[in-house]
C-alpha cells in the first residue's frame, strides 16, 4: 500500500456508467510530487493521511461485478511510529 | 488511477484480433513528461483531462471474454478542486 | 518481491472494515529512498530486512474473500550472499 | 498501454516449459532509456513501433492455461497524430 | 518481461508456510541500479542474465493454490541480438 496525503476532489460527470458513484480524490505519494487519483469510501477530508491500496485489489473490494477502479483509500492514518525518523 | 491529458491518437492496422475496436488514445501523465496508451470509451478530444484506469481492471471492463487492454479512460474530468494549489 | 527494511509502524482507527487485523508496516526499498506500507504476518521489528511481495498475491494469501491489501511481508532475510558487493 | 519501438530480439535456450514458442523481443519505452522484454505474436521487426500491453492480461490471451508472461505486442503502431507535438 | 542479472542469494527461514521451496534471487534489472528478489526455478547462478516475469502471472505459475510470489525467472538468456547496440 502507498502512504498519502489528500490534496484534492476530483469532478467528472462524462464517465463510464460502471464507475461507483463516490468521491475520487486525489492523493500525493509521501516523499514525492508523484499524485494519483483514488475511490474514497472514508470521507477523508483535504490535507488528511491516508493508506491507498492499488491494482486489481481495489476493484475486487467493491461489491458486485468490479468496477474499472485501481486505487483505493483503505485507511486513514493516526499515526506513523518511526524511531529512526 | 492516473490524472492525464489526451496528447495524441493511435492508428493501429495489424493488430491482434482480440483488440476491441475503438480508439487508443496517447495521454500524459499529469506532472510527468510521461505517456501512455489508454482505451477510450468516451470519445476524448486531444487537451482533455481524464481518468485512466490500469491494469486487470481496465480489460475486465469490457463485455465477454477480457482483451489484452490494460488502460482504459473511464472518465473526464471537469475540475480538481485543490485547495493548496 | 521487493528487499525492504521495516522502518515504522502505521496506526490507524478509520478504516474498511475489510481490512485484516494485525499490523501494517513501513518499509523502505532497499537502495532507494522509497517507502510502501505492508502487511506483516511475522511480527517484524523495526530494522529487520524482509521481503515484500507486491499486487493481488499479496492479497490472495489471506483465508476466505481476498481483502484489499496489495503488499505482504513474507519472509525475513537472514543474509544475502551477493560475492560482488 | 505502452508505446514501444524494438530493439532486439532475445534467445533462451533454457526456459520453462510453459513459455509459449515464439520470438520475445526487447522494446525501449518511447521517450525513456528503459527497455523491457515482451511476446511478439505479430512477426515485429527492428525498429518498429509497437504497442506493448503489461501484467496479467497479457498471460489471459494465450489460449489454455495462462503462461508466465507479462508483456505482450498488441499491434504496430501506423503513425501517431499528435497536433500539439 | 524484465531482463535481469543474478547478482545474489537470498537466506530466509522465518518465512511464510505458504512460500514455496526453492531459492530467492537478487537480480538486477538491466540498464538500471534497481534490484529486485524472484523466485528462480532454472538454478541460476551469479553474473547469469535472466528473463524475470512480474505479478500474479509469477504466482500461477506454481501448481496448486498461488503462492505469495510475484515474480519468477523464467527463462536464461544466451543472446540478444540488437543490430544498433
Amino acid at each position: 500500500m502507498i502512504k498519502a496525503t489528500v490534496t484534492g476532489r476530483i469532478w467528472s460527470t462524462k464517465k463510464l456508467r460502471e464507475m461507483p458513484a463516490g468521491s475520487i480524490l486525489e492523493v500525493q505519494v509521501e516523499g514525492t510530487s508523484s499524485t494519483m487519483l483514488a475511490f474514497d469510501p472514508l470521507s477523508c477530508g483535504i490535507g488528511e493521511k491516508v493508506i491507498v491500496a492499488t491494482g486489481s485489489v481495489a476493484a475486487s473490494w467493491f461489491p458486485g461485478k468490479a468496477p474499472p477502479v485501481d486505487a483505493l483509500i483503505v485507511g486513514l492514518i493516526d499515526e506513523t511510529l518511526n524511531p529512526n525518523a
